[in-house]
Protein backbone atom coordinates (compact mmCIF):
# COMPACT_ATOMS: atom_id res chain seq x y z
CA UNK A 1 0.00 0.00 0.00
CA UNK A 2 1.21 3.39 -1.02
CA UNK A 3 2.56 5.70 2.25
CA UNK A 4 3.14 8.99 2.30
CA UNK A 5 4.75 11.38 4.49
CA UNK A 6 3.57 14.50 5.57
CA UNK A 7 6.07 16.70 6.52
CA UNK A 8 4.65 19.49 9.34
CA UNK A 9 6.27 22.71 10.65
CA UNK A 10 4.00 23.30 13.64
CA UNK A 11 0.61 24.31 13.83
CA UNK A 12 -0.62 27.65 12.76
CA UNK A 13 0.52 29.91 9.37
CA UNK A 14 2.26 32.76 11.18
CA UNK A 15 4.98 30.52 13.16
CA UNK A 16 3.51 26.60 11.91
CA UNK A 17 2.38 25.02 9.04
CA UNK A 18 -0.48 26.48 7.44
CA UNK A 19 -3.43 24.57 8.94
CA UNK A 20 -5.92 24.28 5.91
CA UNK A 21 -3.42 23.29 3.53
CA UNK A 22 -2.41 20.78 5.91
CA UNK A 23 -5.51 19.51 6.50
CA UNK A 24 -6.46 19.82 2.81
CA UNK A 25 -3.25 16.84 2.05
CA UNK A 26 -4.57 15.06 4.97
CA UNK A 27 -7.97 15.01 3.37
CA UNK A 28 -6.82 14.32 -0.06
CA UNK A 29 -4.61 11.79 0.96
CA UNK A 30 -7.28 9.88 2.54
CA UNK A 31 -9.88 10.11 -0.07
CA UNK A 32 -7.43 8.73 -2.57
CA UNK A 33 -7.16 5.61 -0.19
CA UNK A 34 -3.71 5.48 0.55
CA UNK A 35 -1.82 5.60 4.03
CA UNK A 36 -0.05 8.61 5.45
CA UNK A 37 2.30 9.68 8.29
CA UNK A 38 2.26 13.01 9.50
CA UNK A 39 6.38 14.02 9.88
CA UNK A 40 8.01 16.81 11.91
CA UNK A 41 11.15 18.04 13.50
CA UNK A 42 11.73 18.35 17.13
CA UNK A 43 13.19 21.72 17.60
CA UNK A 44 11.84 25.40 18.96
CA UNK A 45 9.75 27.22 17.43
CA UNK A 46 8.84 31.14 18.42
CA UNK A 47 5.18 31.76 19.25
CA UNK A 48 3.76 34.38 17.15
CA UNK A 49 -0.03 35.71 18.37
CA UNK A 50 -2.25 34.23 15.56
CA UNK A 51 -4.89 37.11 16.90
CA UNK A 52 -2.88 40.20 16.81
CA UNK A 53 0.16 39.19 14.30
CA UNK A 54 2.74 39.87 16.84
CA UNK A 55 5.72 37.73 17.81
CA UNK A 56 5.86 36.51 21.28
CA UNK A 57 8.85 35.24 23.22
CA UNK A 58 7.34 32.24 23.99
CA UNK A 59 8.54 28.61 22.47
CA UNK A 60 7.13 25.75 21.63
CA UNK A 61 8.30 23.05 20.06
CA UNK A 62 7.76 22.44 16.40
CA UNK A 63 6.93 18.06 16.57
CA UNK A 64 5.25 18.96 19.82
CA UNK A 65 2.79 21.67 17.67
CA UNK A 66 2.50 19.68 14.19
CA UNK A 67 0.75 16.72 16.23
CA UNK A 68 -2.09 18.74 17.26
CA UNK A 69 -2.81 18.49 13.63
CA UNK A 70 -2.02 14.79 13.13
CA UNK A 71 -4.31 13.92 16.18
CA UNK A 72 -0.93 12.77 17.96
CA UNK A 73 -0.01 10.16 15.53
CA UNK A 74 3.17 11.82 14.16
CA UNK A 75 6.92 10.87 14.27
CA UNK A 76 10.13 12.46 14.68
CA UNK A 77 11.74 13.29 11.40
CA UNK A 78 14.87 12.79 12.77
CA UNK A 79 13.76 8.74 12.83
CA UNK A 80 12.74 8.84 9.28
CA UNK A 81 14.55 7.59 6.18
CA UNK A 82 13.62 9.34 3.07
CA UNK A 83 13.11 5.72 0.94
CA UNK A 84 10.84 4.66 3.10
CA UNK A 85 7.56 6.27 2.01
CA UNK A 86 6.28 6.53 -1.51
CA UNK A 87 6.26 9.85 -1.51
CA UNK A 88 6.37 13.12 0.25
CA UNK A 89 3.83 16.08 0.72
CA UNK A 90 5.06 19.52 2.49
CA UNK A 91 2.07 22.04 3.60
CA UNK A 92 3.47 25.50 3.46
CA UNK A 93 3.05 28.39 6.27
CA UNK A 94 5.84 30.63 7.66
CA UNK A 95 6.55 27.14 9.57
CA UNK A 96 8.24 26.22 6.54
CA UNK A 97 10.49 29.46 6.30
CA UNK A 98 11.09 30.03 10.09
CA UNK A 99 11.10 26.24 11.22
CA UNK A 100 12.28 23.97 8.55
CA UNK A 101 14.82 26.53 7.21
CA UNK A 102 15.44 30.19 7.68
CA UNK A 103 14.41 31.71 4.63
CA UNK A 104 11.56 33.72 5.96
CA UNK A 105 14.85 35.72 7.40
CA UNK A 106 17.42 34.89 5.42
CA UNK A 107 16.04 34.35 1.86
CA UNK A 108 18.54 32.50 -0.60
CA UNK A 109 21.47 32.60 1.90
CA UNK A 110 19.22 30.40 4.27
CA UNK A 111 19.92 27.51 6.16
CA UNK A 112 18.22 24.39 6.12
CA UNK A 113 17.30 22.18 9.48
CA UNK A 114 20.11 19.00 8.96
CA UNK A 115 16.95 16.60 8.80
CA UNK A 116 14.72 17.86 6.78
CA UNK A 117 17.66 18.25 4.36
CA UNK A 118 18.27 14.84 4.69
CA UNK A 119 14.96 13.31 4.24
CA UNK A 120 14.49 15.04 1.17
CA UNK A 121 17.66 14.16 -0.37
CA UNK A 122 17.18 10.45 0.30
CA UNK A 123 13.66 10.88 -1.14
CA UNK A 124 14.84 12.44 -3.95
CA UNK A 125 18.08 9.88 -4.87
CA UNK A 126 15.27 7.42 -4.42
CA UNK A 127 12.80 8.42 -7.12
CA UNK A 128 10.64 9.63 -4.53
CA UNK A 129 8.16 12.43 -5.84
CA UNK A 130 7.51 14.94 -3.36
CA UNK A 131 4.61 17.92 -3.38
CA UNK A 132 5.42 21.49 -2.07
CA UNK A 133 2.77 23.99 -1.25
CA UNK A 134 2.81 27.80 -0.63
CA UNK A 135 6.62 29.19 0.39
CA UNK A 136 7.17 25.28 0.26
CA UNK A 137 8.88 25.53 -2.61
CA UNK A 138 11.27 28.21 -1.91
CA UNK A 139 12.80 25.10 0.59
CA UNK A 140 13.24 22.64 -2.25
CA UNK A 141 14.96 25.34 -4.13
CA UNK A 142 17.56 25.68 -1.40
CA UNK A 143 17.80 21.87 -1.19
CA UNK A 144 17.80 21.15 -4.96
CA UNK A 145 18.97 24.31 -6.62
CA UNK A 146 21.81 22.20 -8.34
CA UNK A 147 18.98 20.25 -9.98
CA UNK A 148 16.88 23.21 -11.59
CA UNK A 149 13.99 22.56 -10.35
CA UNK A 150 10.69 23.78 -12.06
CA UNK A 151 8.44 25.36 -9.39
CA UNK A 152 5.72 27.50 -8.75
CA UNK A 153 5.42 30.35 -5.19
CA UNK A 154 2.23 32.18 -7.12
CA UNK A 155 3.08 35.32 -8.83
CA UNK A 156 5.28 36.97 -6.12
CA UNK A 157 8.02 38.50 -8.04
CA UNK A 158 10.22 39.14 -5.12
CA UNK A 159 9.89 35.36 -3.85
CA UNK A 160 10.22 34.00 -7.47
CA UNK A 161 13.29 35.82 -8.11
CA UNK A 162 14.88 33.83 -4.67
CA UNK A 163 14.31 31.02 -6.33
CA UNK A 164 15.82 31.55 -9.81
CA UNK A 165 18.66 33.01 -7.77
CA UNK A 166 18.86 29.44 -5.86
CA UNK A 167 18.93 27.77 -9.30
CA UNK A 168 15.20 26.71 -9.65
CA UNK A 169 12.88 27.81 -12.95
CA UNK A 170 10.03 29.44 -11.61
CA UNK A 171 6.58 29.48 -13.62
CA UNK A 172 4.03 31.78 -12.09
CA UNK A 173 0.79 29.72 -11.49
CA UNK A 174 -2.73 30.92 -9.76
CA UNK A 175 -4.64 28.95 -7.04
CA UNK A 176 -6.04 26.12 -7.75
CA UNK A 177 -3.30 25.33 -10.64
CA UNK A 178 -0.15 23.10 -10.01
CA UNK A 179 3.54 22.80 -11.67
CA UNK A 180 5.03 19.86 -12.34
CA UNK A 181 8.85 19.08 -12.87
CA UNK A 182 8.70 15.51 -14.47
CA UNK A 183 12.07 14.85 -13.71
CA UNK A 184 12.29 16.16 -10.56
CA UNK A 185 9.44 14.67 -10.00
CA UNK A 186 8.70 17.59 -8.00
CA UNK A 187 5.20 19.12 -8.22
CA UNK A 188 4.35 22.51 -6.17
CA UNK A 189 0.97 24.68 -5.80
CA UNK A 190 0.81 28.52 -4.63
CA UNK A 191 -1.93 27.91 -2.43
CA UNK A 192 -2.13 30.42 0.59
CA UNK A 193 1.23 32.32 -1.44
CA UNK A 194 -1.69 34.12 -3.21
CA UNK A 195 -5.03 36.19 -1.74
CA UNK A 196 -7.51 32.73 -1.94
CA UNK A 197 -9.88 30.71 0.52
CA UNK A 198 -10.53 27.58 1.64
CA UNK A 199 -12.01 25.85 -1.24
CA UNK A 200 -9.51 26.84 -3.80
CA UNK A 201 -6.74 25.77 -1.55
CA UNK A 202 -8.20 22.93 -1.01
CA UNK A 203 -8.51 22.06 -4.62
CA UNK A 204 -5.01 23.05 -5.38
CA UNK A 205 -3.21 20.92 -2.77
CA UNK A 206 -5.84 18.05 -3.68
CA UNK A 207 -4.39 18.26 -7.46
CA UNK A 208 -0.98 18.46 -5.97
CA UNK A 209 -1.69 15.09 -4.32
CA UNK A 210 -3.25 13.61 -7.21
CA UNK A 211 0.05 14.83 -9.46
CA UNK A 212 2.31 13.29 -6.74
CA UNK A 213 0.25 9.54 -6.17
CA UNK A 214 0.11 9.86 -10.37
CA UNK A 215 4.00 10.17 -10.49
CA UNK A 216 3.93 6.76 -7.47
CA UNK A 217 1.72 4.60 -10.03
CA UNK A 218 3.99 5.09 -12.72
CA UNK A 219 7.42 4.45 -10.59
CA UNK A 220 5.34 0.81 -9.76
CA UNK A 221 4.68 0.38 -13.33
CA UNK A 222 7.68 1.54 -14.54
CA UNK B 1 -25.29 37.10 1.06
CA UNK B 2 -25.11 34.25 3.73
CA UNK B 3 -22.94 34.62 6.34
CA UNK B 4 -22.50 31.46 8.98
CA UNK B 5 -20.45 32.26 12.22
CA UNK B 6 -18.18 28.75 13.13
CA UNK B 7 -17.94 28.84 16.68
CA UNK B 8 -14.12 27.64 17.66
CA UNK B 9 -12.84 26.35 21.09
CA UNK B 10 -9.24 26.43 20.48
CA UNK B 11 -6.68 24.76 18.49
CA UNK B 12 -6.12 20.79 18.74
CA UNK B 13 -8.47 17.68 19.37
CA UNK B 14 -7.14 17.40 23.23
CA UNK B 15 -7.80 20.96 24.48
CA UNK B 16 -9.68 22.55 21.82
CA UNK B 17 -11.37 22.81 18.37
CA UNK B 18 -10.70 19.50 16.37
CA UNK B 19 -8.30 20.88 13.83
CA UNK B 20 -9.94 18.79 10.70
CA UNK B 21 -13.30 19.06 11.45
CA UNK B 22 -12.68 22.99 11.85
CA UNK B 23 -11.04 23.25 8.63
CA UNK B 24 -13.45 21.01 6.88
CA UNK B 25 -16.63 22.93 7.58
CA UNK B 26 -14.36 25.92 6.26
CA UNK B 27 -13.24 24.05 3.05
CA UNK B 28 -17.07 23.00 2.89
CA UNK B 29 -18.83 26.92 3.67
CA UNK B 30 -16.32 28.49 1.05
CA UNK B 31 -17.31 25.58 -1.92
CA UNK B 32 -20.90 26.70 -0.95
CA UNK B 33 -19.81 30.37 -1.81
CA UNK B 34 -21.07 31.92 1.54
CA UNK B 35 -19.36 33.83 3.94
CA UNK B 36 -18.09 33.05 7.27
CA UNK B 37 -16.67 34.39 10.01
CA UNK B 38 -14.78 32.29 13.24
CA UNK B 39 -15.71 33.25 16.35
CA UNK B 40 -14.48 32.08 19.90
CA UNK B 41 -14.50 33.04 23.37
CA UNK B 42 -11.42 34.54 25.16
CA UNK B 43 -11.07 32.44 27.74
CA UNK B 44 -8.03 30.38 29.54
CA UNK B 45 -7.67 26.79 28.39
CA UNK B 46 -5.36 24.03 29.76
CA UNK B 47 -2.89 23.00 27.13
CA UNK B 48 -2.32 18.80 26.56
CA UNK B 49 0.83 18.16 25.15
CA UNK B 50 -0.70 15.95 22.11
CA UNK B 51 2.18 14.46 21.44
CA UNK B 52 2.03 12.87 24.66
CA UNK B 53 -1.22 12.88 25.54
CA UNK B 54 -0.53 14.56 28.73
CA UNK B 55 -2.43 17.25 30.49
CA UNK B 56 0.29 20.13 31.53
CA UNK B 57 -0.07 23.42 34.29
CA UNK B 58 0.39 25.73 30.79
CA UNK B 59 -2.52 27.88 29.81
CA UNK B 60 -3.34 29.60 26.55
CA UNK B 61 -6.41 31.37 25.49
CA UNK B 62 -9.10 30.14 23.61
CA UNK B 63 -9.95 32.76 21.11
CA UNK B 64 -5.89 33.23 20.38
CA UNK B 65 -5.32 29.78 19.88
CA UNK B 66 -8.49 29.08 17.63
CA UNK B 67 -7.38 32.36 15.71
CA UNK B 68 -4.20 29.90 13.95
CA UNK B 69 -7.14 28.33 12.59
CA UNK B 70 -9.03 31.08 11.17
CA UNK B 71 -5.70 32.83 9.88
CA UNK B 72 -6.51 35.82 11.75
CA UNK B 73 -9.92 36.62 10.99
CA UNK B 74 -11.36 35.61 14.26
CA UNK B 75 -13.99 37.05 16.63
CA UNK B 76 -14.54 37.62 20.27
CA UNK B 77 -18.40 35.83 20.92
CA UNK B 78 -18.40 38.21 23.60
CA UNK B 79 -18.94 41.41 20.62
CA UNK B 80 -21.49 38.39 19.00
CA UNK B 81 -25.39 38.61 18.52
CA UNK B 82 -27.11 35.40 17.83
CA UNK B 83 -28.84 37.09 14.94
CA UNK B 84 -26.38 38.82 13.11
CA UNK B 85 -25.54 35.67 11.17
CA UNK B 86 -27.61 33.17 9.04
CA UNK B 87 -26.82 30.21 10.61
CA UNK B 88 -23.83 28.70 13.15
CA UNK B 89 -21.60 26.00 12.60
CA UNK B 90 -20.03 24.38 15.42
CA UNK B 91 -17.07 21.74 15.24
CA UNK B 92 -16.26 19.51 17.56
CA UNK B 93 -12.55 18.26 20.04
CA UNK B 94 -12.61 18.27 23.15
CA UNK B 95 -12.46 21.97 23.63
CA UNK B 96 -16.13 22.11 23.06
CA UNK B 97 -16.66 19.93 26.08
CA UNK B 98 -13.68 21.73 28.06
CA UNK B 99 -13.89 25.05 27.31
CA UNK B 100 -17.29 26.16 25.61
CA UNK B 101 -18.80 23.90 28.35
CA UNK B 102 -17.72 21.19 30.94
CA UNK B 103 -19.30 18.26 30.08
CA UNK B 104 -16.09 16.57 29.74
CA UNK B 105 -15.47 16.58 33.39
CA UNK B 106 -18.90 16.98 34.81
CA UNK B 107 -21.19 15.25 31.97
CA UNK B 108 -24.68 15.94 32.10
CA UNK B 109 -24.40 18.40 35.47
CA UNK B 110 -22.30 20.61 33.46
CA UNK B 111 -21.84 24.47 33.17
CA UNK B 112 -22.11 26.31 29.53
CA UNK B 113 -20.01 29.27 29.01
CA UNK B 114 -22.28 32.24 29.14
CA UNK B 115 -21.63 34.20 25.83
CA UNK B 116 -21.86 30.69 24.17
CA UNK B 117 -25.14 30.07 25.73
CA UNK B 118 -26.41 33.18 24.97
CA UNK B 119 -25.53 33.56 21.64
CA UNK B 120 -26.78 30.30 20.75
CA UNK B 121 -29.78 31.23 22.36
CA UNK B 122 -30.46 34.19 20.05
CA UNK B 123 -29.54 32.52 17.32
CA UNK B 124 -32.22 29.64 18.14
CA UNK B 125 -34.66 32.05 19.36
CA UNK B 126 -34.47 33.84 15.37
CA UNK B 127 -34.78 30.59 13.77
CA UNK B 128 -31.04 30.37 12.73
CA UNK B 129 -30.10 26.81 11.68
CA UNK B 130 -27.40 25.52 13.73
CA UNK B 131 -24.77 22.56 12.72
CA UNK B 132 -23.15 20.31 15.37
CA UNK B 133 -20.54 17.72 15.10
CA UNK B 134 -18.58 15.05 17.19
CA UNK B 135 -19.44 15.87 20.57
CA UNK B 136 -20.84 19.73 20.20
CA UNK B 137 -24.17 17.91 20.09
CA UNK B 138 -23.99 17.84 24.01
CA UNK B 139 -23.60 21.09 24.65
CA UNK B 140 -26.37 21.26 22.40
CA UNK B 141 -28.30 19.03 24.96
CA UNK B 142 -27.28 21.05 27.74
CA UNK B 143 -28.41 24.29 26.14
CA UNK B 144 -31.90 22.96 24.09
CA UNK B 145 -32.87 20.27 26.29
CA UNK B 146 -36.05 21.45 27.76
CA UNK B 147 -36.12 21.84 23.32
CA UNK B 148 -36.33 17.73 22.91
CA UNK B 149 -33.92 18.32 20.54
CA UNK B 150 -32.87 15.24 17.61
CA UNK B 151 -29.27 14.97 18.01
CA UNK B 152 -26.25 12.16 17.01
CA UNK B 153 -22.89 11.80 18.67
CA UNK B 154 -22.55 8.29 16.73
CA UNK B 155 -22.69 5.21 18.33
CA UNK B 156 -21.31 5.68 21.98
CA UNK B 157 -24.05 4.61 24.67
CA UNK B 158 -22.52 6.58 27.10
CA UNK B 159 -22.59 9.87 25.62
CA UNK B 160 -25.98 8.83 23.75
CA UNK B 161 -27.13 8.61 27.44
CA UNK B 162 -25.84 12.09 28.81
CA UNK B 163 -27.30 13.70 26.23
CA UNK B 164 -31.04 11.81 26.50
CA UNK B 165 -30.90 12.55 30.43
CA UNK B 166 -30.87 15.83 29.41
CA UNK B 167 -33.80 15.79 27.26
CA UNK B 168 -32.87 15.39 23.87
CA UNK B 169 -33.68 12.35 21.58
CA UNK B 170 -30.64 10.27 20.31
CA UNK B 171 -30.09 8.53 16.82
CA UNK B 172 -26.88 6.34 16.46
CA UNK B 173 -25.16 7.55 13.29
CA UNK B 174 -22.14 6.04 11.31
CA UNK B 175 -19.44 8.75 10.00
CA UNK B 176 -20.23 10.83 7.09
CA UNK B 177 -23.77 10.33 7.31
CA UNK B 178 -25.78 13.21 9.85
CA UNK B 179 -28.89 13.52 11.63
CA UNK B 180 -32.01 16.52 10.91
CA UNK B 181 -33.98 18.33 13.86
CA UNK B 182 -36.16 19.85 11.38
CA UNK B 183 -38.33 21.52 13.98
CA UNK B 184 -35.35 23.20 15.80
CA UNK B 185 -33.25 23.48 12.62
CA UNK B 186 -30.15 21.14 14.47
CA UNK B 187 -28.41 19.08 12.02
CA UNK B 188 -25.39 17.04 13.86
CA UNK B 189 -22.74 14.74 12.50
CA UNK B 190 -20.69 12.18 14.60
CA UNK B 191 -17.16 13.16 13.05
CA UNK B 192 -14.23 11.97 15.15
CA UNK B 193 -16.71 10.78 18.22
CA UNK B 194 -15.76 7.69 15.64
CA UNK B 195 -12.88 5.97 14.70
CA UNK B 196 -12.89 7.30 11.35
CA UNK B 197 -10.50 8.93 8.79
CA UNK B 198 -9.75 12.94 7.59
CA UNK B 199 -11.96 12.10 4.24
CA UNK B 200 -14.65 10.77 6.19
CA UNK B 201 -15.01 13.10 8.91
CA UNK B 202 -14.79 15.94 5.44
CA UNK B 203 -17.40 14.32 3.80
CA UNK B 204 -20.01 14.23 6.83
CA UNK B 205 -19.39 17.70 8.40
CA UNK B 206 -19.63 18.89 4.59
CA UNK B 207 -23.13 17.08 4.35
CA UNK B 208 -24.06 19.01 7.79
CA UNK B 209 -23.13 22.27 6.39
CA UNK B 210 -25.19 21.83 3.22
CA UNK B 211 -28.12 20.70 5.09
CA UNK B 212 -27.54 24.02 7.60
CA UNK B 213 -27.11 26.31 4.49
CA UNK B 214 -30.63 24.25 3.02
CA UNK B 215 -32.61 25.95 6.27
CA UNK B 216 -31.00 29.02 5.54
CA UNK B 217 -32.60 28.62 2.09
CA UNK B 218 -35.75 27.72 3.02
CA UNK B 219 -36.13 30.87 5.38
CA UNK B 220 -35.27 33.18 2.79
CA UNK B 221 -38.03 31.78 0.40
CA UNK B 222 -40.46 30.95 3.34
Amino acid sequence: MTKVGVILSGCGYLDGAEIQEAVSALIALSQAGVAYRCLAPSKPLRVVDHLTGTQSDESRDVLTESARIARGEISDLAGVKGDQFDAFVLPGGFGVAKNLCTFAAEGPDCEVDPEVSRVLREAHAAGRPIGFACIAPALCAKVFGDQKPKLTIGHDAGTAGALESLGASHTPADVPEIVTDSANRFVSTPAYMEETNPADVFAGVSEMVRAVLAMVSESATA
